[in-house]
């Protein structure tokens, strides 16, 4: 049976069986947990038969693969236009800090100088046996270097020298770099011993304006979390507790992802005169007199790819938001061999009217791989809008389409398929951001009796809940639950009450949640 | 006195009276070394006096300010474009190897192995009395880490589980990075112990295609350094001795910098299947046999900031080709305070209109610096065009314009200045490039005669000399001169010869010359 000389529906019919028959074979080949089965075990089989990333061989380092970096660049990219927007400028600090500058700010060295990589000599040499080498003792440090586990330090030591009067004020600065933490648990993307991130740190004449610029960069991330990587967050500050360690406020923007859990997406901190104190940076402020200059810091980091991957992927693969999606369309021909040329023209017209339009699309012709195989693939992937150019279809001026994020399938003529295909694609990303939000809106709860809370908390979700204000009762919760105060939210309007544990008065709710 | 109130002519000579003041004024405060007085001085204030870096105080590590930053982001762009258009994808391997990677290329390791930062440790912990932290001896690592000195060893233990058959290949990532090669002299850009980079790392089914890879990846060095950097450079080959550590071949571009000396700034490496055979990464052919796996390597660094300030820049600092500029255009206004309005009208018409044509340019009207200070600085950073609107001149819709490459100055019609401003910074990226490749010409000099020879390098200059290919010929130049065989250039017409040396038959003149 030839199916090319079928009539047009059962050709049809007879190609979607065969897609069918395709898709199963290439399901079992990427083979993926259920969400419903072990969120978990789904998340880190996802990173890795997505080619998102993958452990390395050095422990809690990982490999970014290129799919997972093309994403990744994608957010570097439109971060640094706005951070550029708000008048940030790049620069470059070393990757080793002395030993000592940990200890400047003791606040600071409390929440991070504990695990790090220790770097105390500067050379090897050929072991005795000639078939190795071994670490030359005699090539040791004098003070030991720590791999940054963030730049305060350093880069305060470094503003030292920048700063003597107002007007040197304000330093606003940015690094896009690598930092490492050890860690003993680790997971791709959301814990790993070395991570990329951007890290600023800015330096103003002002206490106001250091605050201004804190809350300013938490904004820049909400708005970045939400228009391009469609996940929704709730904006607020941290407790005591939970802050950065040596900041006075920490910032924070907080995403729920599918499990109903929390997952912290970036921070920024209000550092008061701290690191300019224990760094000596004082100013001639407009009075003429000695002042310690006013510090922020901010960071996103890699983690970003986790909360992308978590907030809306299936259990076919990803779902990535067009706006960060390395490939927004792919383009499959299914044809026999002397249809191909034919299709591969058509297809030329389709590809370079997209990229005209600035819509980045791929035209897969490669003849070692099967339709099902293909489209499995890119399902797995995550690529917003397949266009499927069958011979047969086109002979009708059809062509199908199907958009990843609600797998839909349409036939449309091909005639401006171009122009529907980037109105869909705008509406892929509203779509899944509004579902982001449907779905978090959901599990969002209001919560004033604790047992009630122990058992609800069990199943995930943002609890608002009253709290007292002490580190006690933020203990105990932790230590009863798991769950931590996420933030206290800015966008709530907030009335007094009783805390739910220890049934004193209350002045605001605040978000807790059990937390990556 | 007021000297808006001059006739034209006379307000000019007297403004520029006062340009002159200012400028010495302003000469004053950068104070900048004469390159005929001390190259090498003066290459260390100009990069720290026109903000591109400094040193920090980690031994041998530097601080890349944001205008140097700028540069070298501008760099990135246009390097990682012309990358991805061959291909290539940016990935992230690893900042930390297992001591023991390094000993698996045995050649590798004699090239790179000594000199790098080991990380022995994972823990600080409180000290004793409580005022600081020392290394905690019980989290001592059970393997060494090495901070990357270069990743081949890293990646190819990756590519590994990439490659099964030949439909795996090529590989072709790269990765913009940190590395770290503990260096005892040091000097900004030039020779740093920790720099960033680009480390390309591909993987090929065939001996040929990896070895035009690598020779492509070095096209693309030489087209972006003499496009973009306007630095022209020779293209070769290195001999056995000056090539990287593992590699079959390692090809070079050399540029001259204004001392005569050789600055290496690229290089891409054939790296046969040595890797392929250490980390046993191999394939399956297309005859269906296990086979190693073919590889390159190919990096430049921040050393090219290093050879584009030293290229082209003067005794009054920077000069800055237009097309890696982080600013094109200044304009600055000179006029009396209830003149600025109209000034600053103007300027924003002018603005405008570049930044349409894609131009940067900042108008600067800052009243706390006067228009000298202003002059000399954005001379000491290089800016290629300063436009002054002098509120007379504008009168008569006039203005002036200067090129920072020659310093000349023009009065022209306000009208369509935008247009001749584009021309000229076409002219100036043309113009830098062939006052380079000029420069460059009058100090290559081919040499039969080594007493001759010794003496000549003295004053610097490219030699092109026969050589015998021993490498006991060219430990004696080295020894006898401190000059190296830079390359065997490409694109020379060979003929042979007589070592001048050894006296023994050459079959190539190579390229000779002491180098950073």
């Amino acid at each position: 049976m030839n199916i090319y000389n079928l009539p047009c529906t059962m050709y049809k019919f007879y190609l979607s069986l065969h897609q069918n028959f395709l898709r199963t074979m290439a399901t079992e080949l990427k083979d993926l947990t259920k969400r419903s089965d072990d969120y978990s075990k789904w998340y880190n089989e996802l990173v890795v038969k997505a080619d998102l990333a993958e452990q390395s061989d050095v422990r809690g380092c990982m490999v970014i693969k290129p799919y997972g970096y093309a994403i990744w660049e994608k957010m570097q990219q439109n971060l640094d236009r706005m951070f550029k927007e708000t008048g940030v400028q790049n620069a470059y600090f070393p990757l080793l800090i002395p030993k000592s500058f940990l200890s400047r700010e003791a606040e600071h060295v409390e929440g991070f100088a504990k695990e790090c990589a220790v770097v105390t000599h500067y050379r090897l040499k050929t072991n005795d046996t000639h078939d190795g080498v071994v670490v030359d003792p005699a090539a040791r440090l004098e003070e030991e270097l720590i791999i940054r586990p963030t730049s305060e330090t350093i880069i305060w030591n470094t503003y030292k020298n920048w700063i003597n009067s107002y007007r040197d004020l304000p330093i606003l600065c940015n690094q896009w770099c690598n930092v490492m933490r050890w860690e003993m648990r680790t997971r791709l993307f959301l814990r790993t011993s070395e991570f990329l991130w951007q890290e600023g740190h800015t330096a103003h004449a002002t206490r106001e304006e250091a605050e201004d610029r804190a809350k300013m960069m938490l904004k820049v991330y909400a708005d970045f979390a939400e228009r391009y990587m469609a996940v929704p967050v709730i904006q607020g500050v941290k407790s005591e507790t939970e802050r950065f360690a040596g900041a006075l406020d920490t910032y924070t923007i907080e995403a729920m992802m599918q499990d109903g859990k929390a997952l912290q997406s970036g921070t920024s901190h209000f550092l008061g005169q701290n690191f300019g104190r224990a760094f000596d940076v004082t100013f001639l402020n407009r009075d003429n007199k000695p002042e310690y200059a006013w510090a922020t810091s901010w960071g996103v980091s890699t983690r970003l790819m986790g909360a992308l991957i978590m907030t809306h992927s299936d259990d076919n693969g990803l779902v990535l938001p067009p706006a960060l999606a390395p490939l927004q369309v792919v383009i499959i021909p299914i044809g026999k061999n002397d249809q191909m040329s034919m299709l591969d023209e058509k297809a030329d017209v389709i590809v370079n009217n997209l990229r005209a339009m600035g819509i980045s699309v791929k035209y897969d012709n490669a003849d070692n791989k099967r339709p099902g195989f293909k489209f499995a693939d890119y399902e797995l992937k995550g690529v917003p809008v397949r266009l499927v150019l069958g011979a047969r279809d086109l002979e009708h001026g059809m062509v199908e389409i199907m958009r990843r994020d609600t797998l839909e399938k349409q036939n449309l003529p091909v005639e401006g398929i171009e122009e529907y295909i980037k109105q869909l694609l705008n509406d892929i990303q509203q779509n899944i951001y509004q579902k982001a939000v449907a779905f978090r809106d959901a599990h969002i709860y209001e919560c004033d009796n604790y047992d009630e809370f122990k058992e609800r908390i069990k199943d995930g979700g943002f609890f608002l809940c009253h709290w007292d204000g002490t580190a006690e009762t933020e203990a105990k919760i932790k230590e009863d639950t798991q769950a931590t105060i996420r933030c206290v939210p800015y966008a709530f309007e907030q009335t007094p009450g009783i805390d739910m544990v220890s049934g004193k008065p209350s002045v605001a709710r605040v978000l807790i949640a059990r937390a990556y």
